[in-house]
């Protein structure tokens, strides 16, 4: 399995704040963005597996900032999958402008599938066979290359 | 019935940008804090209602920026509803920080009542009778007030 | 002169409500990236405008909602610049989804000029002609092909 | 020193996502709410600390989430000082409704100080003695406080 590309895109004016930075709440919407590509890129559409009846909030996010972008600024995430058991899913993000060993950000982000209904924690192995199979190949894939 | 009093609080750093002042986008949604404030006050429940299975989308807003807000300053949102017949709505709003009769801002917001579940419209007369009521007299106080 | 071609994204998770629509504010936010693109692409850039000493704050935004959009979608802005006389300038929007014709959204926005230390009105006829001039061109090119 | 009260306040509509719960991302602002406040009833006024050139940027923030919010739920933050020596600064949080000890979500922030124009390290102990003077004596009543 083919590891996603890094999304990227430029700052918007409405992102900064009156230190002329971006905000700190918006990276966490960043690796929002990010990580939905990334999945999307991987063939997990988030909206269907919503339809599905799955849902899959976050329960922890951490971010340290190195330096700051500003608007003019164009941004690329790289997502690596960091850790999948069909239960629980880990993610981290390198946040960069042009060298991906010197990122300006870099952040981990947690998350569960739940139910959309019962918002029940559900196992993917059992209830969402073909993103289970997904993850698994992924992480592999990424664990692979983390080697190299 | 009372007119609900207007609702207040101070500017959030993050509502700023890097003209050093709250970016035009965050007047929208203090004009929905104020709504749903002034709909609370005058004993509609946004929340009960949408478990009743009415949605109040917004069909237009509308907003004229006069002077500057910063971080530090408090505004007051004053709210009036100017329209109501149960199956439309219309509110209009000063935002100001001392005096009233000289806003930074003037805005006015369209609304209409869907059915949570179809997304059809609903008439609040036939489908939410204790809603219709509050609307209908709290036009004619807004209404009476306005005359004075 | 060209006049610039639309802009278009995805919809970001972060910018639906629990209507599991997007919120009405964002299309405020969408109409100014799609606005700082269009000039961008006209060959204002505007990160170099405020280095130069001139920023342009909103003075009113208006915005009619027709159908929603979810997250999913992907919508595209056509802006058109409706007024320019280097004190004043106006923009039209449309957003939608396939059909220009059919637009989920419409919108308008008006901007004045201003010294970013002073925060005084400029005239971009005297302060950046440079803008001035493409403002003139931009306009003339947009009529003419309003005309057609 | 007395030990500042908690934030509190109710969700905000335009807070929520389409999995009718506060998006993740909100809590990181409502982290810098607090904070701020907690400031402000310390004595120190942010709004004055930038204008004596002093700006103090988030380095870190982590945040691990518990239950979700709601859109008609209010929320208190208890904030608490645990590092600061004028040079670095550090903030853990407490998010719930009800019960302190059953929060919705804690985290935590780090902090430097910035000259302003330079955007250099500043001390605050060198620059910034009363603001330095507040922070060691409110570290002093925090972990007093905590020891009980």
């Amino acid at each position: 399995m083919n590891i996603p590309s890094p999304y990227s895109r430029p700052v918007n004016y409405y992102e900064t704040d009156r230190m002329s930075i971006v905000h700190h709440s918006n990276y966490i919407r960043w690796m929002e963005e990010a990580r939905l590509d990334y999945m999307h890129k991987a063939g997990v559409d988030y909206p269907s597996m919503e339809a599905d009846g799955i849902i899959m909030p976050v329960t922890g996010v951490k971010c340290s900032y190195k330096t700051s972008l500003r608007y003019g600024d164009t941004f690329t995430v790289k997502t690596t999958l960091t850790g999948f058991n069909g239960i629980r899913m880990e993610f981290s993000y390198k946040i960069y402008t042009d060298d991906p060993d010197n990122p300006c950000c870099v952040g981990e982000s947690g998350h569960c599938f739940l139910d959309a209904v019962t918002r029940q924690p559900v196992s993917l192995r059992r209830h969402g066979l073909k993103y289970y199979e997904i993850g698994v190949n992924l992480l592999a894939a990424e664990q692979s290359a983390g080697k190299e």
